[in-house]
């Protein structure tokens, strides 16, 4: 996403050694856009347009590059400079980086970087990967609650520098316990005399530590705050998630489950820019399986190669038939996997589903069934091969119906049983929903013909 | 959502009609929380607590119920109350519920409302349903910027009431073009007395008042904005969009898309809660569109039927060889509208993308290709019916192969095409691909054995 006039603009200054033209673009534009531009270079020409600024903005356009081009910047720097970069950066995004790196390489950087910030990062990567814990930042504003307002302001002015965010401050106790939480908002507009403990929110909402961050963004998302608290099991405030971290949470778990949905194992790289053999093996491993599994349609075809035999006019439903139940399955279990994912629908709620779902798969089926009949009823004379027209149409239609409604009842159990059993329901996509509906398919399709006396 | 405890607690203060009760039920619980329990209630009843505090928190709560809730309330309130409420309701949040009335009772409601807020409403619901305009609120803090920091602080606490953020506050100058922007942060940081015009931001980044909305969550999500500033083609500021706002753009974003690829016209409505005849005719709209064309591959398997009675043993590969074009076809349909929507691939990188999908349409033929080689070699001989056991390897190796590349190619191509004509990319989902591949996968099938001499 580098701009068309602003890298070439950045290539000639690098090539004139323009030490303060490097400055000024650091400088000026946000560091976001100057991360975009600047992931483009090489990593020796990366760290030399940073060098020309002063470490706090190096930091604020590091955070902004992407996580494949950090490591690699980060692998062909000097380790003075980069152990400086790391001891200012925001502690969750140090975490992220230092998380993808090889362990040998951590291990040889951890040594390098301060007591105090070493025990944090230690302490942050030892959180579960999509645990709250993973994705906040300890750098939080935190006031007493027994001062005034005036006093809160001003230290508040003291904390701002290296702080995520001023504008949500929590009230905690000498234990860290926490009391409450003020805005800023309803800071500057109270009276400097009052104190806090008069006007602090005491009901406050929070998550754990150990809470799925899917559920912290639901929760996000219900209560519109700027950031939320994360405590641990005794009320103590560890951190906090602030709405950027959230947003991006929301996109990774979007591309997740969409990912899974179409059969690919997730990943979160750019899809123009990530390794081919990287996404060859996430596309293929998935292919296969389905591969694999949908090899028995062959097995259950063969069970009736007889009756084809005998009735050909039978194997041209086939593929009508089992795509039914795909369709079917991958509709039911789109839908309650997304609810699932908004908390709609949770696992003990899996009979107020089956039975709706029975419901709405009856009145699919039967829709389709009187399209099946029709198709049924109209073949061609010379395809029926002497079999009954009505008995056909009979056929076709019960057939896609009772697959309609099986399809629809898998797709929408499958993804509650995986929850259930701790899988991510996402993976009981449409495509494994179809495979599994596509064999029992052909045989509930060749019993209903053996039950009517179409084939015997 | 509402809660096992509170719920019963709520009732029985109504049937007390302990008024002291509901007032506190109103005014200490967060507002999110008191609305899922109020939710639960009559209309009667919802106005009846709520009319037990002050109109501002009536509005806070009002706010959270949900668009299907609030529908219903409001056609059960008197005229005058709900004039009320509706003028002091955020300006955004008020047009998304006038949005949902039927036209007749929005005409009733709008000649109560005050002037001024009329027009804002008019303005607002002109805007186009996905764009930036549809989601913003006029409610922005904005400054001269020839001002000192006490002065601009003595302003925002003014303007503070009734503000959506005032962590965000824009520079303008008379005409109410954007020249700027300062966050409070930096404004409680700055020195009293210094000028606004000197510590303000002037690279402001905004959306057009007409953006999708979805580039509007990209560019949050990239910028790690509270808030981004919506201005008019003169760069007149007309609004702002806040991030508990585009949390809820992304959500619904992701509900759409997902809905699509199972073959869903999307929805808004909680799963469980949702009229069962809405979701039925948005299901069964889909699966009969897809039923009926998956009808062709009746016709297309009918043109080979002297083929099937020929060598039976190659009807029982149809449902593999075409699951397989499915399969594949919406991986690939998967990948490219996920890209899409997060902004990694724009039509104009159409030929970036052919090329990246003919390398892995051939690397995952191969693949699947070999898989099918083995299965097809080792059919049992009295499957065979006479026909050679290594052509029938061949042509299943080979059958399998291209269709996947062709569903491949499909997948990444078709998406492409929707958004370049203007549809939603999501449509071009993983059924509405797998059906056009079974179809063109049948007859690629066969035009290989008749190739191979398989049949005649």
């Amino acid at each position: 996403m580098s701009d068309p006039l602003l890298l070439p603009e950045l290539r000639g200054m690098l090539l004139e050694n323009d030490a303060a033209g490097l400055k000024e673009f650091c400088e000026v534009l946000h560091p976001a856009t100057a991360a975009d531009n600047l992931a483009e270079l090489s990593p020796t020409d990366f760290w030399k347009v940073l060098s020309c600024t002063n470490l706090n903005r190096q930091v604020e356009i590091f955070e902004y590059v992407g996580a494949g081009r950090q490591r690699q910047f980060v692998a062909d720097v000097d380790r003075q400079h980069l152990t400086a970069l790391l001891e200012e950066m925001a502690p969750d995004d140090r975490a992220d980086l230092l998380e993808s790196l090889d362990p040998d390489q951590l291990e040889a950087l951890l040594p390098l970087i301060a007591q105090a910030e070493r025990s944090e990062i230690r302490k942050l990567l030892s959180y579960p990967d999509d645990s709250a814990g993973s994705v906040m930042t300890t750098e939080y504003a935190s006031l007493p609650e027994d001062i005034t307002v005036r006093e809160a302001i001003n230290q508040l002015r003291l904390q701002a520098p290296n702080r995520e965010t001023i504008y949500y401050v929590y009230v905690l106790d000498e234990g860290r316990r926490l009391r409450g939480f003020i805005t800023l908002r309803k800071l500057i507009l109270a009276r400097p005399e009052t104190l806090l403990s008069q006007i602090i929110e005491r009901d406050v909402i929070s998550v754990r530590v150990d809470d799925d961050r899917e559920l912290v963004a639901n929760k996000m998302a219900r209560y519109d705050f700027i950031a939320i608290p994360v405590v641990d099991e005794q009320n103590r405030l560890v951190g906090i998630i602030t709405h950027d971290d959230v947003l991006d949470v929301l996109q990774k778990e979007a591309t997740e489950d969409v990912h899974r949905m179409g059969a690919v194992d997730p990943f979160d790289e750019n899809y123009l820019e990530a390794s081919f053999i990287l996404i060859w093996r996430k596309r293929a491993a998935w292919l296969s399986c389905l591969f694999v599994a949908e090899l028995l349609t062959y097995t259950a075809l063969g069970r009736y190669e007889h009756a084809i035999k005998a009735v050909v006019v039978l194997s041209l439903f086939v593929p009508l038939c089992i795509s039914t139940g795909g369709n079917s399955g991958s509709q039911a279990a789109t839908l309650i996997t997304r609810a699932m994912t908004l908390g709609q629908v949770k696992v003990s709620d899996w009979w107020r589903v089956v039975r709706h779902e029975l419901a709405m798969g009856l009145a699919l089926g039967l829709t389709l069934g009187c399209i099946g009949f029709l198709r049924g009823y109209f073949t061609s004379p010379e395809k029926l091969d002497g079999a009954d027209r009505m008995t056909l149409a009979i056929v076709i239609a019960q057939s896609t119906a009772t697959i309609c409604l099986w399809g629809t009842l898998v797709g929408a159990v499958l993804p509650i049983l995986f929850r259930r059993v701790g899988v991510d329901p996402a993976i009981a996509s449409s495509p494994f929903v179809a495979t599994f509906v596509d064999v029992t398919g052909i045989v509930i399709y060749f019993n209903v013909a053996y039950a009517h006396g179409l084939i015997t």
